[in-house]
């Protein structure tokens, strides 16, 4: 199932499912490009996951952490599909990051990788927007990113089931393709990640895993359109104002 | 006023207001010890402050910043008065860092100093716990300050009249003094902080900002009583339970 939530005509926030291009709630059909589309669940923070991509890893000249990298977004950084999302502005460099987001289901704490699938709730398109110029100059990357709009995500859940081992994530900027690559480069795996972070922290219902970017990181422009497709999720598209 | 919110013996969740070591709501009086006291306010995130003593800079031989350093904390991180907070375990070095909370009263975005304070609702004790292990060696400190029980708040929100602008702030640990020093010791101004926090984020009712830690910070044991009290405010107190 690929869940979506939206305002439907009357201003009422629904969650449907998005089957063949269509959005179904009960007896009604819309059209996605009529109905406002919301991120895909209410996360109480996004734990986002650093240098996670071999092919990433590669391109930085980083070597491979041994451990997963940690850092957090707040829930002002959530933007949805179709959104066009506003970073700081004056800055030189904001890139795009394509990534696979993990929905948890269930408050979970100290979960065991071999369990830690029972907690998810589906996997959505995400893109970690960084603005460079102010992550480079500081310890903790807020306002690197963590400012508003630095994490758009959607357009919809997909259970575990509809996305493959290996499946192919894409991101393009103005119909080009930018990043190519594939859930089987991760080096930690979702299982991994899910059990070292709630070693520390308690993931709550809808909480987002962003699970790191893979090769191919590049910069946005003004009016850029950006589209981050992942196998069997779909494709989340948003724009870029950076005036 | 110096708000609380806790749950009556009712089971009701209630904000009331602390008058000279009571807890009044409506025709009801409440001793402290009697009811569970909840942390003073749901923030959707904590925005830390780093390094914004003077003295505190001095004891660390850091240079004294040129912007504030800015660091997230979950909500996951809540505790509140009363509440015995359980680091990760297995840890060498689990820090106490008495901090001045500021509580946001709305929502905003590019505020200027000169306005600040028209957002703020208040002021609270905060203990910004630190796990140094996992600290030192990560970029971005999620397994350092933001595992569940990081961000023991509280007892009450004092609105700012309360407060003066050299009001003391002083931890102690089983009764004996750790930090003291004085609001008047702060690098960066709450005005100045929310002018800067909020040139990247959005702030929404309830967030609370922690302002930095003074002199004398040092390390925790299990079992140890912790008092966080600020003129003005009053005394929070939790446990640490490190077994």
């Amino acid at each position: 199932m690929r869940q979506v939530r939206f305002i439907d005509p009357a201003g009422t926030t629904r969650t449907g499912e998005w089957i063949d291009g269509t959005i179904e709630f009960g007896d009604q059909e819309y059209d996605p490009a009529d109905v406002r589309i919301l991120p895909p669940s209410d996360p109480s923070k996004i734990v986002c996951i650093g240098l996670n991509y071999e092919d990433h890893a590669e391109e930085s000249g980083m070597d491979l952490p041994e451990r997963p990298w940690l850092f957090l977004k707040g829930p002002n950084t959530l933007a949805g599909h179709g959104d066009t999302v506003s970073p700081p502005s004056g800055k030189d460099q904001i890139d795009f990051e394509a990534e696979l987001g993990v929905v948890i289901d269930r408050q979970c704490r100290h979960v065991d990788a071999d369990d830690a699938m029972d907690l998810v709730r589906g996997f959505t398109c995400a893109n970690d927007v960084s603005n460079r110029d102010d992550q480079y100059e500081e310890q903790n990357w807020v306002r690197g990113k963590a400012f508003d709009g630095a994490a758009p995500v959607g357009p919809v859940v997909a259970t575990p089931d509809h996305v493959p081992d290996d499946a192919s994530i894409e991101l393009r900027v103005n119909g080009e393709t930018k990043q190519s690559s594939s859930r089987s480069e991760l080096i930690f795996s979702i299982p991994e990640l899910i059990e070292e972070i709630t070693t520390y922290l308690t993931l709550e219902p809808g909480d987002i895993v962003i699970t790191g970017t893979p090769a191919g990181v590049g910069p946005l422009a003004d009016g850029d359109h950006v589209e981050v497709e992942i196998e069997g999720i779909g494709t989340l598209e948003h724009g870029v104002d950076l005036s």
